[in-house]
């Protein structure tokens, strides 16, 4: 589905129109449908419903808590990388147990305080945070649940940046050391081995690479099974793709699924998944409203509200997000759509064809629903923009504009 | 002047341990001396002192209340480039006659509040830009200072992203247009024009950009001398640049103020410069605190606590930084240091030799004045550091840790 269309040559989110919302709010304005992202939700759910998975929305592709609370509501469980990603979770109303937690830094307060909590397990990544889990948990006198990340060697052909399943990564552990953890925390007192995780980068546009990782911790899952009283999980990360440029395959959920399920239905495991961009992606749109044309000799620079600040991924990945009028003109630039920041890496989109803007004129930078307002900044002291929800033909402030005043907050 | 020295083996900021600032602050921290913004700021100004210069520091750099206050006393005006720039310099007690305002976005609200605060002059980056201040002006019966930003088109060897003054970059105008809106803007009723603009980018490590810039706009600096009567102030910008690794060679401050002493005094000209990096790089330092030592075939992962969220020049700019134990032990590991965040771009330094740290090691990150906390954002939810800044043997909290309440603050 495509939550955002044009109605009589007007960009609209669902049934509101993306210039009303503008005018309303302000820009730049973050605008999500709620429609897409529990569209995206269920097709997940319905194409993988033989591997009883449980579906872990990864929070660091878009956290506000109004969009977590719409995942906690379809029974979705969470993927958390920091002790403020399970704040956030817990806030929504999560159940503990149903929250994931994963990366290579976990502090000594961030796993008492997931422990204390409960949180369903533990991703491990290396044998000192293994022992620190263990000495954390005994401290407590709790039962922590750990499922070893096995860091299966593979080039999922990702931006360097977004490739976490490379041997030569800090992300988990090669297959040998895996096994040697798991059985370590199987034979533990204090930890309780439930399962295999591993996490390939993202976003992944084919299946081959989780085909590959299967191939690689398939023999373990089964060994551990066996000799594991608790080990009954597969968690295949996240990473599902979505396609940013109008030419490119949507990712192939039906093959992913029949792949899925088969592999935990064979395996006797349930399905463990941490999907962000894929369910949040195409659910939201960054709106700039463009301030200056700026012609040059070979080519239009549009200056806009926005920048690197509100949306990195272009400027941090070199990230492709289409760009459209909100009012359809059809008319077309060659050119970049750039904010006020002062650096040549402030732009949203470089080198190509751009809708013929006005000054005045709304653009909507698509596909911007994951990692954009996570990653924003206050940098140039630009305050973060607001973020809007929208449902049919409302519309609710679901985080409000950052003023002045918060940027100079908690100065002393 | 180096403010981060060791005393005994251990590495302090002035007289001030920073481990014993760190556990008094917690980690990640940033820390500054106070000693060496002020032995920066005032090698400037003396080697300047003929060209009667305006130093306006840049705020983008480093933005911090205290930090901007200790600029004020020193005497120095500001660069902004935002409404909310001008803000913290108006509230860290800035006349705002000694504030210029540059960039390529203004909106109409942030050029009717600096009309109305009074800034210095603005830099003007384009026509529409040009004629939106005089619409402005019009309105407020006020009159509008302007330097026309000229776009010399030459490469000062930067990254390509801090790369300000080619001709296919969004900033100023061709030498031409500058004439032609510089003409404009001295006819124009609600118009003064008080100087020329122009920046080439940062940082620069050489003096021979400058001097290229020089002779482009030597000319036409003549021309509107002449036929401006306001037309006074010669503003070069900034990007004076730091050495950031140990084999670079200082920024030939000498030969610099040789050329713009000679180019204002010939010119009958008041200097205007807006250093930011050059005043705030080397007076900051980010500490993070190892949290586990991965240890990997090819290299060792540092795992410390602070991130890409906490300095993004690493991941955005392939920028190095100088990384020191804090506890001098000679002894050195190859390999990257890392943060918990949850991707490969998250890296601090990058395969090199690096000190042999234990976990609860702490390791400071060097050069981390300019560009480190301005752009830190909340990534994977992470609560963004304290600054502490350091003058002799005192320590003074000049922005508090964000909490976890921080993440969630504006959401309804």
């Amino acid at each position: 589905m495509n939550a955002f269309e044009y109605r009589n040559g007007e960009l609209h989110a669902e049934d509101c129109a993306l210039n009303a919302l503008a005018e309303e709010y302000g820009t730049p304005l973050y605008v999500y449908s709620r429609t897409h992202f529990e569209h995206q939700y269920r097709r997940l759910a319905a194409a993988l419903k033989d591997a009883d998975p449980l579906l872990c929305y990864s929070v660091k592709g878009c956290s506000t808590g109004a969009i977590l609370e719409l995942f906690r509501g379809m029974g979705a469980g969470l993927d958390v990388v920091s002790g403020g990603e399970l704040f956030r979770g817990l806030r929504a109303g999560f159940d503990a147990e149903k929250i994931v937690f994963a990366g290579v830094g976990k502090t000594v307060d961030e796993i008492r305080y997931a422990i204390e909590q409960g949180v369903g397990f533990f991703t491990v990544e290396s044998e000192p945070e293994l022992e620190r889990i263990a000495h954390v948990e005994g401290e407590l006198k709790k039962s922590a649940r750990v499922a070893i990340r096995v860091n299966p060697d593979i080039d999922p052909g990702t931006h360097e940046y977004t490739c976490t399943g490379k041997g030569d990564t800090k992300f988990g552990v090669d297959p040998a050391t895996a096994r040697r953890l798991s059985l370590r925390a199987i034979e533990h007192d204090a930890l309780r081995l439930v399962g295999l995780h591993t996490h390939l980068g993202s976003p992944l546009m084919s299946v081959d690479p989780y085909e590959k990782a299967l191939e690689v911790i398939r023999p373990l899952c089964r060994e551990l099974k066996e000799r594991g009283p608790h080990f009954r999980r597969l968690d295949l990360g996240g990473g599902l793709g979505i396609p940013y440029r109008p030419e490119e395959e949507p990712f192939d959920l039906d093959r992913f699924a029949k792949m899925a399920n088969a592999a935990v239905g064979e395996l006797g495991l349930q399905l463990v998944l941490e999907p962000g961009r894929f369910l949040s992606g195409g659910a939201g749109v960054l709106l700039t409203r463009v301030q200056y044309v700026k012609p040059h000799p070979s080519k239009t620079f549009l200056i806009g509200d926005a920048a690197m600040n509100d949306l990195l991924r272009p400027a941090l990945y070199d990230a492709w997000h289409g760009v459209n009028a909100v009012r359809q003109t059809g008319e077309t630039v060659c050119g970049d759509l750039v904010g006020p920041v002062c650096e040549t890496g402030d732009f949203l989109a470089r080198d190509r064809e751009l809708p013929a803007a006005e000054a005045g004129d709304l653009l909507a930078v698509m596909n911007a629903g994951a990692y954009g307002y996570t990653m924003a900044s206050n940098y140039n002291s630009r305050p973060r923009p607001a973020e809007v929800l929208v449902e049919g033909s409302s519309a609710r402030l679901i985080r409000r504009r950052e003023t002045w005043d918060d940027l100079v907050r908690g100065e002393e």
